[in-house]
């Protein structure tokens, strides 16, 4: 099949991949599309040691499984593949178990293809009124709603996101519905402005007040982030990391101690919780889209997802 | 009065410091005894801009109040004094009060004198059958009892305290009545037998499993510290943080938000809570004083406790 390839940091785009099997209780599904994200970049400089089809935010349809009820249908998938057996499954903690393949990640091919392979219990049908357009922002979307399941927010909270990209702009809107007071912290106007057209207050980064916010959520990807959240978090607050970058941070712990601040990393979240809010119409995802190219033009598409400031480049599989 | 003065970096033993005065609400308390904490040595150090009587461990006798049901009362009282009336006042947060003086820290002259003066709303009356020799550890001890304020401990979890000394014993001794299972780690035998000796298990660093812990709490007061409690948190678990100590960390954030750890920062707790379980007499301090030495040899005690392993010294106000 189609799809494309990482090997030794090299993306290559190949025709002769072999074929997705699906081993007992996996389906085949054959992608429409699928979006790149940031861990997709930072796979290709070498953030993980993966060798095969990357990609992992897709919407597909069901062509083959065991359990016909599946078949035909529409399908996102959860990309964390677990043993069900390890102690932190026993624990529902699935994302963590300690066996897992991660769908183009980790020891399993991604979605960056004309096919894959995921088991039927990660699988979602996605609504008939959420659009493939909306579908693929499933997982990523999934990630910003999956903030809620380690941290509260109350609707008295005053919440700060910094960092205004895709997965911000995701946060905020999700996070918002809680009627939180929320405020984006970008450096884009354009970034920003997408998210006051949904009544959501943003600014520059000298519009955070020193330790006012409940709850601060960093998602800048870099350490300058890490920063301006301790000087917006409030004594006994919160920050949410969602920031993945290679490298070590210099932290002055001193005052996080003396403030009782909690620090939460967060990765990903729940799937169905993230199409429910996309069928509900109270997220709205088609602003983030950059632009839409062919499978046969994925290498150009990485070339333009590594620009700064581009949004979500949409890879289709079919169609063209 | 007799006390210990702390200016510019340089501690003093005096005679002639100004004789505390009480305000408006504020009780008159003699001291019978205060323990010497890490805190104070980091003071000494420059920690804090502080000048004027150290020292916030204390066991003393109302002398005189307002209020005429607090005298002749033995009390001990928590070191944050707010000011009711800020944001975070309003939210019960009192030891984060924006405003707040803190005895023997900020603002506020502290209890390594003959008498120190605390608002009566500070103050807690000690149980008749807790001595003068628990009572001085009542402060340190909330402070590990606080843990609790902000994560809870399940009788099921694993818990590993990592450091061993005065403060790391005091919270494996609180933590460890949730039932929970309990391991310290420290590099001193004499410590980790007073430990065993109360039935709690121990080891050298080489006992931690990595990445099992649901709870790990690290008190060591050193960065080496941090590292071991990465190592031992399990995904999605808690690492406390008790250390304060100057300079910056070199953390590495990347695996800590894919295994989406808690970090939380502890600073002090419930002097309340404290003084209950001094009087279950389920914790046990004796086996935590080094030895004890008059005021007029505060500067020798100090000396001592900066020897490394030094268990409590508490210096004594009157009887000698």
């Amino acid at each position: 099949m189609r799809g494309l390839w990482l090997e030794d940091k090299k993306l290559d785009y190949r025709d002769n991949i072999p074929m997705a099997i699906p081993t007992a209780g996996e389906a085949l599904i054959r992608v429409i599309q699928s979006g790149i994200c940031q861990t997709d970049i930072e796979m290709v400089k070498g953030y993980y040691p993966f060798t095969g089809v990357i990609g992992h935010e897709f919407v597909g349809i069901v062509e083959e499984s065991q359990d016909p009820s599946w078949l035909g249908k529409r399908v996102c998938g959860e990309i964390n593949v677990s043993c069900g057996q390890c102690e932190l499954c026993r624990r529902a903690l699935y994302i963590h178990c300690t066996q897992r393949t991660v769908l183009g990640i980790w020891e399993r091919n991604g979605s960056f293809a004309e096919y894959l392979s995921l088991p039927t219990r990660n699988l979602h049908v996605v609504p008939d009124n959420v659009y493939d357009d909306q579908a693929v922002f499933a997982e990523p979307l999934a990630a910003a709603v999956g903030i809620a399941e380690q941290v509260s927010i109350r609707p008295t909270d005053r919440v700060v996101v910094i960092g205004s990209g895709k997965l911000g702009n995701m946060i905020a809107q999700s996070l918002v519905l809680s009627g939180a007071d929320m405020l984006v912290i970008g450096n884009q106007r354009s970034q920003l402005e997408l998210l006051e057209r949904r009544g959501i207050r943003t600014g520059f980064q000298d519009a955070i007040q020193d330790h006012r916010a409940d709850v601060v959520v960093e998602c800048t990807g870099n350490p300058a982030g890490f920063e301006l959240a301790c000087k917006a978090v409030r004594p006994r607050g919160t920050i949410v990391m969602k920031s993945t970058f290679k490298g070590q941070t210099q932290v002055n712990f001193s005052p996080l101690v003396v403030d009782e601040v909690s620090l939460i990393g967060s990765r990903s979240g729940p799937i169905g919780a993230a199409l429910r809010l996309l069928a509900q119409g109270v997220v709205d995802v088609h602003p983030l889209i950059e632009t839409r190219l062919p499978l046969s033009r994925a290498l150009e598409a990485f070339e333009l997802a590594q620009q700064p400031g581009k949004m979500k480049i949409i890879l289709q599989m079919t169609g063209y």
